[in-house]
């Protein structure tokens, strides 16, 4: 069940992701949830293209759940739970798709980076209120 | 345009899929390809299951006739061209979607194989029916 | 500085590492934290080959410290830090090999596993044994 | 063997590079050239970083001889075989390292390119000079 996220990106599972063990391989899952992130984060604050990607990944925790096999497919629940001045958490839930079986779960720790300038950035107002009135329940510190 | 491919298989671009030239990789479309021949061949065949892909790839010719960009996506024509008796020729045009701008043009040689005994195999009559039902133009040698 | 970290595992970086940002994809890390762990296991355990493999990968925490780039090298120091009947916490350090910069420190949590039982195991006493001679400070609980 | 290939680049085969057939997966084969012909052009061009990658590939050609094993390694042989204008053609032979068993043969065609342009351009005089120094072979044409 993905309650209360309100923002949810599904991935096909390409062959070329599977490892010798048959199914998804640990490190593929984050690039899924890569994928995941940079779409919300895109639709979020309404832009487009790779210089909008002005954030950079400084932590993640992930527990895997349950493997993903070939032929499944997943759907990943995205959302923003905390904030401070010039970072802010994210959190993921994935699902195997037609089954509704956790795959894994995730947190993110996320700054606002000025890739020209090579340094972090306070978040700016207008994308603050952008994560806030994408996910309510955000909250700050 | 995918005039004479029956078969279309639909590739969403994942921001790991780019390099440092700001491109899709070019190892990464034979990723693509590979999708779209396995999509193919389990439909074709009726099949499911990693037991389902019973063939090698012998060889691979591929022309680059555009960049991918970050933000597109790609649809993939797959169709047989030729078959003898134990191999067959796929082709392969990969378009951006949005656009229809080619972006290659492929021919892949498959071996139908046995990887229990490993060695190659006659490809089954209903097999070779399937693949001319599916693609008429389809000939043999 | 590896001091403490009598395994280490150089990873070459290839150009198909690099995302669209210009430095090694955040996922693709993870992908050389996985090598260094495997070769540390097939090392330790002395065995070889992908039955060895007898672990699988419950929760991985990891915090990115600084960017790679090409033209860079790493060098991933592992070690076996607590362990429990059925599963073992490791730890790693990644570093620029040139500079001793540091890139990442992470910890997993690797569940020792029968794939064909598909159920936890207990740690076998030999390979108890080994670890801790591996890595002397390695503690129970 | 990789005789008439002076110049030759090693490979470290990673877990994530097989698939679910438990070999390594043919378009990582591809990732490997490719990380084998940067190294050579970087090498005979006597130059480093990502701006001297001035080339885009346009078309490969590979046949696949044998499949590569989990703890097995590879070396790819590289050569500028000829040259046009503003292109040319490298070859490539991947042997397995310690059984020298032939795992691929390729062909790449690179057109010399001016990225920030967007345009090929004539491959310069020094560039020509370099290649016919590593590949006496090599021929125009």
């Amino acid at each position: 069940m993905l309650n209360g996220f309100r923002f949810q990106h599904p991935v096909e599972i390409r062959f070329a992701d599977l490892d010798a063990l048959g199914h998804v391989n640990n490190a593929v899952l984050l690039t899924y949830l890569e994928s995941a992130r940079i779409a919300y984060w895109l639709q979020v604050t309404e832009r487009t293209g790779l210089a909008a990607l002005d954030m950079i990944l400084a932590r993640t925790e992930i527990d895997y759940r349950s493997p993903l096999f070939f032929g499944e497919s997943v759907v990943v629940g995205v959302r923003a739970i905390s904030l401070r001045r010039a970072s802010f958490v994210m959190e993921f839930r994935a699902l195997e798709r037609a089954s509704q079986r956790l795959v894994a779960e995730a947190k993110k720790t996320l700054v606002y980076y000025d890739f020209t300038a090579r340094e972090s950035l306070p978040l700016p107002a207008a994308i603050r209120a952008q994560l806030f009135a994408q996910d309510p329940e955000l909250r700050e510190g």
